[in-house]
């Protein structure tokens, strides 16, 4: 009989499939339930903006052509909005898909990474994927201690990845501290800064947008998706910023029509949606604020997050309990067991109706976890 | 200055990116035309099934849920459909993903790949990306000579791969020469035959469900896509037959979401709507043979096709500068330089409309070039 872990290539013997949360439909159908929500896996909670829907609907009219190779569109819309040069931009499947093609391209047996604890657990599954040695940097108050993360970059560091704000942590680095990190990480370690959550921090004036900085960093790489603030997860379609010279390695590793016609169709449609994006982190401001104080006054030590969810310590009661009981209340959250984490959850901020349901659920159960 | 060129993995310094054939619009934009008509890329006419289109935008308006990362209602569909064992499924971005990972998963630069002749250039790209040796078969009389193919095959081969229909050429190796091919190949090498093309095929005695062969076969893989008889090539959707062993492995390689939820409720729908395959697939039968007629009449040699495409040879007429007439008349043909084949292009069948125009223009041209 054939062994194909045996025949596979690099570490993926040694990889466990990434265990997504549970669609909607399925929590119904497995527990019988009709009014079941979702707050596990930080998506939009006001769906996406009606300009993207009919872009999206309208592309499906022209779904039996080929989508543009290039995402020509796009690229131009991102540049008209945020002044981006055309040629750093690499579109993708999602960001995970970049970041997994960039980890294909760039890291082998030969090299290590370097990830603050609690990454995002695509990096060190990418690492190990392509044979590299993963070098684990631990936090320092939930937060990435960027002094312990330059200690631990050698000359063989061949990638630095955290994601910023953080996921599934939610803290995030300001960006003086991130330019003086940039400053001393050496050029030919490429820094990965994943930015899904970014849109969440806008209008804090410690952040500005880290484009700025590609020029004088080649080795700075970032990425962002459409899947969170902008409500398109469904459709799968991010973005990485990068040196020129990356973005030509990486369009010949990516399949030619790797981003679907109508992600493209509706991520142009969702950036000319100003209105939706400021009701969308509105809300998640306002309302994340209400978890904290709904946790400050249950008791419950809440991490401090500059994301669309809170992660939050629910000992001394029975974190996988709660997660547990919720569910069968309708109420899908995050259990954090991937990443060995068993008395947190991941909660995602959802609308105004959805926090009071989780809140009311919650203040019951912890009476009696 | 940083070579990214040289800190890439492997073989990619030496890979040329695909070169996609042109959207209609850049077409139009290009030449200021208003009337376009694309045969260059194999998609469907007709556009894609009613159902499907209906399916894919009802999914739009939940599209901010990140999709089903296990494709369950898609697999399931395709075992009601066709029989198959969800075990031996898994889904892609199109089936040039799955072939993409398939290849980064088993290939590795201890291997070498054999691939026929004017192979579908995908599969030599990721051979070389892998680091594997790519071993050349000659075609004989631009069909694949299964003997020569076996004759290639050593101790090191890891994967030997063909279109069937293949695919620039149209030509179709008969499902009883593939068994007894397949008889004879070493266990340790996978044959992976892609069956893009397949439902072309369909209503020919000589092809049978090459799925049937999997449970003698643990090293064959057939891979499928609804981007062609479907027509569902703009939404980015196919999946791959193979040993639950190989599925295990692309599962734990694969980005969790890499298939929209879009193209996921399309696919399903397209698989309900049988009469739609039969509309496209009996107009390609009747079109392909008016194609081969008109060449015949023409004195150009066109290869017998089993596709949606008829490849035909010009010469000693000049096919590179037909190709350039047609499309200053807004016809899109496809030239294919990339396989060092001047004197051939490849035209997809369209409507009787469509393909009556490509007759007018091309007769008229063959007169002066």
């Amino acid at each position: 009989m054939l062994d194909f872990e045996k025949m596979a290539n690099g570490g993926l013997a040694r990889i466990k499939p990434y265990q997504a949360g549970k669609p909607i439909e399925e929590v119904k159908r497995e527990l019988g339930l009709d009014d079941v929500i979702k707050l596990a896996s930080n998506e939009n909670p006001f769906g996406m903006s009606k300009k993207a829907v009919e872009a999206a609907k309208k592309a499906i009219d022209e779904g039996n052509f080929y989508p543009d190779s290039n995402g020509f569109y796009l690229k131009h819309a991102l540049h008209v909005k945020f002044g981006y040069d055309m040629k750093r931009i690499t579109l993708g499947a999602g960001s995970n898909e970049l970041i997994n093609l960039l980890f294909e391209a760039f890291v082998n047996k030969d090299v290590n990474v370097v990830l603050p604890d609690y990454s995002f657990c695509v990096y060190g599954m990418e690492a190990t994927i392509n044979g590299a040695q993963v070098k684990s940097v631990p936090l320092n108050d939930w937060k990435v201690d960027l002094n312990k993360v330059l200690a631990a970059i050698d000359s063989d560091t061949r990638i630095v990845a955290f994601a910023n704000p953080s996921n599934p942590i939610g803290t995030a680095i300001p960006s003086a501290d991130m330019k003086s990190f940039l400053k001393k990480v050496p050029e030919n370690t490429l820094v990965v800064i994943d930015e899904a959550y970014n849109e969440f921090n806008s209008g804090d004036a410690t952040y500005e947008d880290s484009a700025r900085w590609l020029n004088s960093y080649p080795n700075l790489v970032i990425s962002r998706t459409f899947s969170k603030a902008y409500g398109l997860a469904g459709l799968r379609i991010g973005y990485m910023l990068s040196d020129p010279g990356i973005v030509s390695v990486l369009d010949r590793l990516r399949a030619p029509f790797n981003v679907n016609a109508v992600a493209q169709a509706a991520a142009i449609a969702a950036l000319d949606d100003d209105e939706f994006i400021k009701k969308t982190v509105d809300n998640n401001t306002k309302e994340r604020a209400r978890y904290m104080e709904f946790f400050k006054a249950q008791g419950v030590k809440a991490i401090d997050s500059k994301a669309n969810f809170v992660a939050a310590d629910f000992a001394p009661h029975d974190a996988q309990k709660l997660a547990a009981e919720l569910l069968k209340r309708g109420v899908i959250v995050r259990p954090l067991l991937g990443y060995k984490l068993r008395d947190i959850l991941r909660i995602s901020i959802g609308t105004p109706e959805q926090n009071d349901r989780f809140f009311k659920e919650t203040a019951e159960l912890l009476k009696t976890l």
